[in-house]
């Protein structure tokens, strides 16, 4: 379905929803050169939700990198979505279930507190960055709630019994049942599930109207997807077969078209900040826009441009001919080579990713890129000191300090363990 | 002029406005006992507010008593301004000013944004407390503005010039010019405004149709009053005599009721929960429903009835017959009989608190009173651990263990150097 199709079949009895996760707002805000990309990134998916003119955003958890976020943090966020939150637009979406048990802190959706004009709501859960803690069990999340700006959800109040109640939406005559869950420590999660101690409330339990039993039902939650040993994951086949779209926060690569399992499918949307410089931070960032009509979706990507190009590349210094193992010289100029080579690739890349036509502007000028080699240097071959390796790459690459990591052994696992 | 005069007199071109200062939200917030008191206090000037109808909160500053207040306290608070502050009922109060120039980060009052629906606006300055600071020199009380809570005014961009610009506020024929200064470092405001560079920018000067010259002009700021050192302090005659009323915060007792000086008057509400175990604090506490009619003003102060009873008295030993300076029983058992009539006075007074007619409910129970005895120990009394004397108190005494203050000397200055 093109862009311009999909705009026409919008109607009253289709949810338009924008789809993103893991914005990790205010990584590195410190930082001269990276300080204001989570920043731009979610302005960005903001820009794009209003030029789509969406029911509403759905963010998978991770919105905030820090736990407490930072007060200019706070305040700039804040300052973005009451920018492009707040204003004059009447929602088509019903919420028919019961808001004070969907919502904690405050029992209603904000689009539907008549103190608050909102265009565009905002449904988050919490990732395991922004998860609750401290006194009063709360999360940076419960200040946006309360600030009016975002609908947080999906915070199970009990560890040993996890239910989760669906927000259930109506718009003209399409349903959706929404289930969420905020991020809970992996291999907790992992055993509750395995024991049948998660369990979905399904709308005809509820006592809601059995017209509710045909709707769409997605799920947006935030865990491990790759194994990252026997309990610390949550496999695919723990997901019940009822549901239709599962949308899995935490992963940071972009895996946004949906991928088909057994009964349903799977859209990860990946993150809009990288906070790992890996294979999976490098893939291209999209957001999503997600449409559901009765029990038919199509989730149409976007790309984001203000994405600070990222460069990933292994080397195995044993198959490069031009390189003796003793001569650090020459291993030096082969990857001050590759280095050049992977500024060039990003250059082509960054063209392509400011022609898609998502309506936003593309960037003026293009961010330093950021670049990661890793360097196998087994049999033998000589190391040398990446920080001083980096130096003539100053104001050319974001992370001059850190481009090189080597390693000796090929045998590392294939998943990335940085905790995301 | 009674309350219910007041009421009937209350007309379309009569300002009526709540002030209050120094809330000190969170002080003591884990404290098992007295951590409610803030809130408490805040939530019951909330609540005098909306009994009164007034068109806006004045306050004066320190609003919060830590510079970055816990999650759970800004969580609190905003939740506390979003059940009283919002809601259906159209303000009468015009702003005649460049609003841009007033509010810094939202350049509107909340109350005249079209997305949010507040019955009842707050107007602050920031104290000490809660001043800005840190990266982008950020308030507590700019997150309360960027979220449309509190309409934060008074901080001056400029040290060198400190230049107030009013708030320009029309209620019918009434014209209010409300100027604000949040806390500047003490010596440093002292010097400049004995040197002339603090400036009130006055309507006419600024192009403001001359029918502003007439306006009600009010000045709310925070520092010493008291004097604590030559420079350490703002001497009433600094004061402009174009000036009507000035509304002083930071200073923590209650003299809100007007004292006059040359040409104008001076109000100090008070703070609303004591943060020391001084005189000063042991005053009733108060806020004040001001009432501003063309040139003319009134106030009428409500005693909280919230507030926990604090008790202070200085007793010299020496003077006292039943005791002999070496027998240190006979001190312990005549203070202990102090104690007993001091919280026998907290109970009579809290009775008086609770009859006060201004519509708040009379609280169910007396919480346990603070007491603080200074014990003048000079011409050779004895002294003994004030901790252990308190332990019979467990239980009826809120501080048990610093009640008793031994100090030799009589000759301390009168003002109290605690910070506030
Ligand atoms: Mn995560
Ligand atoms: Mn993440
Ligand atoms: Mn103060
Ligand atoms: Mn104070």
């Amino acid at each position: 379905m093109s862009m311009s199709s999909m705009d026409e079949d919008t109607n009253e009895n289709t949810f338009k929803i924008l789809v993103a996760t893991d914005n990790h707002i205010g990584y590195l805000e410190t930082d001269p050169v990276r300080g204001q990309d989570s920043f731009l990134a979610f302005e960005e998916i903001l820009k794009i939700a209003k030029l789509q003119q969406v029911d509403f955003i759905l963010l998978g958890g991770d919105l905030f990198h820090a736990n407490r976020p930072s007060r200019p943090c706070l305040h700039r966020t804040m300052r973005m979505l009451r920018n492009y939150c707040f204003g004059d637009r009447e929602s088509k979406v019903w919420i028919a279930s019961d808001q004070s048990e969907n919502f904690g802190d405050i029992a209603q959706a904000n689009y539907l507190d008549e103190n608050l004009n909102i265009s565009m709501p905002v449904f988050s859960i919490h990732g395991n960055h922004d998860d609750p803690s401290g006194v009063g069990n709360l999360s940076a999340l419960n200040l946006l709630s309360v600030a009016g700006m975002v609908n947080y959800f999906g915070n199970s109040t009990s560890i040993q019994d996890v239910t989760i109640q669906p927000i259930l939406m109506k718009k003209g005559t399409s349903k959706l049942a929404l289930y969420g869950l905020g991020n809970i420590r992996e291999e907790r999660l992992h055993r509750q599930w395995r024991a049948g101690h998660v369990k979905f409330t399904r709308p005809e339990d509820d006592g809601t109207p059995n017209s509710w039993k045909n709707c769409f039902n997605m799920f947006v939650f935030h865990q491990n997807r790759a194994r990252h040993g026997p309990t610390n994951y949550i496999p695919e086949e723990f997901l019940d077969e009822f549901l239709d779209l599962v949308v899995w926060g935490h992963e940071h690569e972009c895996r946004i078209f949906p991928e088909h399992y057994e009964d349903f499918s799977i859209t990860q949307p990946g993150s809009s900040v990288a906070t790992s410089l890996s294979q999976g931070e490098a893939a291209p960032k999209h957001v999503g826009i997600l449409t559901i009509e009765g029990g038919n979706y199509n989730l149409e990507k976007i790309r984001l441009k203000t994405i600070r190009p990222l460069q990933f590349m292994t080397v195995v210094l044993s198959r490069v001919e031009s390189v003796e193992p003793s001569d650090k010289n020459s291993i030096r100029v082969y990857l001050e080579g590759v280095v050049e080579s992977l500024i060039e690739k990003a250059k082509n890349e960054w063209e392509e990713q400011q022609g898609q036509d998502s309506g936003i502007e593309p960037c003026l000028e293009m961010p330093m890129p950021l670049i990661r080699i890793r360097v196998d240097y087994s049999d033998g071959y000589e190391t040398f000191n990446p920080l001083r390796f980096g130096q003539r790459f100053i104001k050319r690459v974001a992370n001059p300090n850190d481009m090189l990591k080597f390693q000796k052994t090929r045998t590392r696992p294939i998943t990335d363990m940085t905790a995301t």
